[in-house]
């Protein structure tokens, strides 16, 4: 059975405490199965939506109770809701409105349909977050609409008028608040039975978004849930400069979420000024694509008031965070991660950047995002290979954090079969601690320790990644992964760790699917090539190679004086050529 | 006469004062001219740099005492300088010569010329310059001073060793320390009254360094004076993360300051890993040219605690400085500004960046130097047109100021005629108004006012600038110049200044050589043309131009509803075309 969160929290970064355990028992509702609700669901939605018919047959199948507000707003004033709006006015209705819902939630867990009004209230939609409520916006388009209403409505809201004009003005003025819904369902001319089956399943699959704030000298928040493309204007519209965006994607993550994060921001009443699409792939950060964007977002007309919106994984977050960043000498800009790499890594910390030919990232700016929407829903659509290799940073994390590395062993490979309520943890889990890490250590300019030990792994990973030329034959977390048994091996061959680490670390990798071994590779790997990739790391300093190593789980550091023939013996016998 | 002030102020731009009117009889030091000489001079170098026989030479002219610090120590002690050391070592020697050093340089100006350790010790550098004296390194090559000891010189440092290898090791240790003097003459085999004459003139057209703070999050300095590039090593070693540095200056700037920057940032123990020369011009600004560059900066060995140095103009300022921001996500950055327009504006702010076709510095970031070094005998160099250009910028400050319009007023002709005084107070009052403005609003995030103020005359002047193409046949200031004009003229069209306001800019942009009015220009400009220019302008607000108008000098405001109409009947008049 799902629990479901009953409030949101906001869980600070700076306190010291571990991230918390996933519930064992977590995993996805599937259909048909009885959920046993914990909360109250309020339904919105305009007149024709279904609020009455699709919530009777919600309420019966989970078992709750169904109310609607204005039977019960016209039994507690023994007067029907157009008396009470002749005698008193709408802000009196209102306010007995509001107060009638907040003591209807105030009860045992029930559903309510609502009036059109009531969530437009922000006093009232205030009362519904706050009693812990569920709220659900019904979404239907115009045509559905009109053709439940038409005729039967008796409403004096379409008295003698046009209803597609009446429908066309709600529709204006509504959705861009019903956005802030917790939970969006799309309803068609489909049966009522359907849209409830769906509905139901919306609700079983949903879990309520976390908010971590990110303390750096301009906090932000990173939202982990699902849901949230859609939601994504409501929840922009408030930390923006202005109302004008432009979207940043790679033509794969267009295809696949590209709509719904439009749909998304132009409910909440954003106006897109273009949606610029790149190509996939690590050659997309390059000095001519990040010429050519950035001529696109000012040939759209972005002043200095419009916001950059990435949506893909770390290469469109890199580039568009770059954009960004130096646009008009630095635009507002969102993440809206959609790979397991950028949610867990990429989109947190504000590198951004792009590749030259001599190594990757070298050339870029740190600029902090406004907000970073993890909508953990767009996991689901991620080709297999890129959700493994991204579970090599939250490998890292683990690695890094101690009890996060437990949990990875014993959920990693059911996160990568794609249970959401893994990867969500995975997520949340890894944002916390490197929003820890960034925050302590902003520019990366820690002597010691600090952000540099999110590179864990990564020495061996990026020299190995530019071997392969940055072609996509091996992808970045692939890298790592190997990386991060060779930083385990190194590690135990100079008397840190136990001799059983890098095996460990080892048998979760390939647990989880990934290569472990660098002879495990389609292709040879020079020794010498490896260790010049490795000086001339940009990590380097001043010609030194630079290392984080391993106590154990929990327990890493840099180390700037690891004897080059320690490095050099470790690849040959891991079986690198010369 | 010339003033010399006598102890270096750091000016506090937070302080509300106003900049400080240069002497009215400010003026260079002609050849041959005896000057009145308020301070001491403190002469240091090696032996056979002639400290002695210049120094007796030198205080005869000017009509000063003349004392030998080494004649000295020995009078009061007793004992000949080898006695003192036999006996009490060289700790004790060097406490009794900082202690005379110090006493002789608590009377009267005198010239005193000092042993070659003497320099060395950092309590006797701080004694010299806490006296007010100045310090002169009497700077020869190896070859001339082994001519002059080879033989002659008793000192028991040269006594049965090789010459040449005791003054390559002085050379080594000392010539680091010594470019901490003020004021470096280089000493070649001409007659020692040659070189007296030439000391004597540097003397006399020296005048201290002023030291201007730019209150900002990060703080930095900018020093305005003569002989900054040879001191550069010197006085940049102390701030920068690490001694490597990569130099960035144009053909032209290169040819003519290069070698005195490389020999000033050697001397003072920096290491160039690249000089790296791009064309002259606003073409330089560019995708390319700033790929390039970073890729050469890279290839040069560059890592994180690398600082780049910007040598030239506002265009290799912009250039460098947005290499600098974004290479390895930022690297330490120097100005080193060798133009007017870059002493007086473009080096000071931190507004780094390039050009697109569609306009200039769309791309850029806010990257802020460690220090600038607006070394002012540089200008002596700049061509006649170049100065004229530069001069817009400081009328620009003037109209912002107030009194240093007036100023401008009186002095402009002389700054351009080359009179160094006069050039040095325009580029320390204008330093000291923009570093103002900048601290006060940093990332030009002010709605009002602020630094959009600096951004007078600028609508109509990249208006004007863009028609051009960019392509050299109009400088920037000339198109800010004829954009002051107006500026002026759209502020009394509006009411908001008297009548009598563009006559009078127009009046000193003439006299200092600049056009005034865009029918002077050698080609048609089209109203409608600069119109959707001045549309399209960065700084313009969702579609608004926006103007600094102007009540008066001193006066200045921003406004984003001047009629679009007024603006254009202003241009029509003003003699363009459709």
């Amino acid at each position: 059975m799902l629990a479901f969160a009953t409030v949101s929290r906001n869980l600070d970064l700076t306190a010291p405490d571990r991230p918390e355990r996933a519930p064992e028992t977590a995993r996805p509702h599937r259909p048909g199965e009885p959920v046993a609700q914990e909360r109250s669901i309020v339904l919105i939605g305009l007149p024709g939506a279904g609020k009455s018919a699709i919530g009777r047959r919600l309420a019966a199948r989970m078992g709750l109770p169904f109310r609607d507000a204005d039977v019960e707003i016209e039994a507690a004033a023994g007067l029907p809701i157009t008396e009470i709006f002749a005698r008193y006015g709408e802000p009196h209705f209102r306010d007995g409105e509001r107060r009638v819902i907040a003591r209807l939630l105030a009860g045992p867990p029930l559903v309510l349909a609502t009036g059109g009004g009531a969530f437009m209230d922000p006093a009232t939609r205030r009362a519904v977050t706050a009693s812990g409520a569920m709220s659900v916006w019904l979404r239907a388009r115009a045509p559905t609409l009109l053709r439940r209403v038409a005729g039967r409505d008796h409403r004096p809201m379409f008295h003698g008028r046009d209803p597609a004009a009446v429908l066309d003005g709600l529709i204006t003025a509504r959705h861009p608040i019903y956005t802030e819904a917790e939970l969006i369902v799309d309803c068609t001319d489909e049966p009522p039975e359907t849209t409830t089956r769906r509905v139901m399943a919306a609700i079983g699959n949903h879990a309520e978004a976390e908010r971590l704030t990110v303390p750096l000298s301009q906090p932000y928040d990173i939202l982990v849930g699902g849901n949230l493309l859609a939601r994504a204007g409501a929840l922009l519209a408030p930390l923006l400069p202005s109302r004008r965006v432009v979207v940043i994607a790679d033509a794969n993550v267009a295809s696949r979420h590209g709509l719904s994060l439009r749909a998304g921001l132009e409910e909440g009443g954003l106006t897109i000024l273009a949606e610029i699409v790149v190509p996939p792939g690590e050659a997309t950060k390059s000095f001519p694509s990040y010429a050519e964007v950035t001529e696109r977002v000012l040939a759209a007309g972005a002043d200095r008031r419009t916001t950059v919106i990435a949506l893909g994984g770390g290469v469109v977050g890199d580039l568009a965070g770059f954009v960004a960043a130096t646009t008009l000498r630095g635009l507002a800009f969102v993440q809206v991660p959609t790979t397991l790499l950028a949610q867990v890594d990429s989109s947190v910390g504000g590198k951004t950047g792009i590749n030259l030919k001599s190594g990757k990232n070298l050339v870029g700016a740190f600029h902090q995002p406004k907000l970073v929407l993890a909508d953990t829903a767009t996991l689901a659509t991620l080709p297999a290979r890129e959700l493994r290799a991204g579970w090599a940073e939250v490998a890292k994390h683990g690695l890094l954090d101690g009890p996060l590395w437990d949990w990875c062993e014993a959920n990693g490979p059911a996160a990568i079969a794609g249970d959401p309520a893994a990867l969500r943890h995975a997520v949340l889990a890894s944002c916390k601690l490197k929003g820890a890490v960034v925050a302590a250590d902003e520019r990366e300019e820690a002597p010691d320790g600090g952000r540099a030990l999110l590179n864990l792994g990564h020495t061996f990973g990026h020299a190995i990644e530019a071997e392969c030329g940055y072609d996509g034959s091996l992808l970045h977390g692939e890298a790592v992964a190997i990386g991060l048994v060779l930083a385990a091996a190194l590690s135990t061959r100079l008397g840190h760790a136990e001799a059983g680490l890098p095996a460990r670390v080892a048998r979760h990798v390939a647990s989880v699917g990934l290569r472990a071994r660098i002879v495990d590779m389609p292709r040879p790997f020079s020794t010498e090539r490896l260790m010049a990739r490795m000086r001339s790391d940009k990590k380097a300093r001043e010609g030194k190679m630079r290392f984080i190593l391993l106590r154990g789980p929990g327990q890493a550091f840099t180390s700037s004086d690891v004897p080059e023939d320690a490095v050099e013996s470790l690849l040959r016998d891991a079986g690198c050529g010369a």
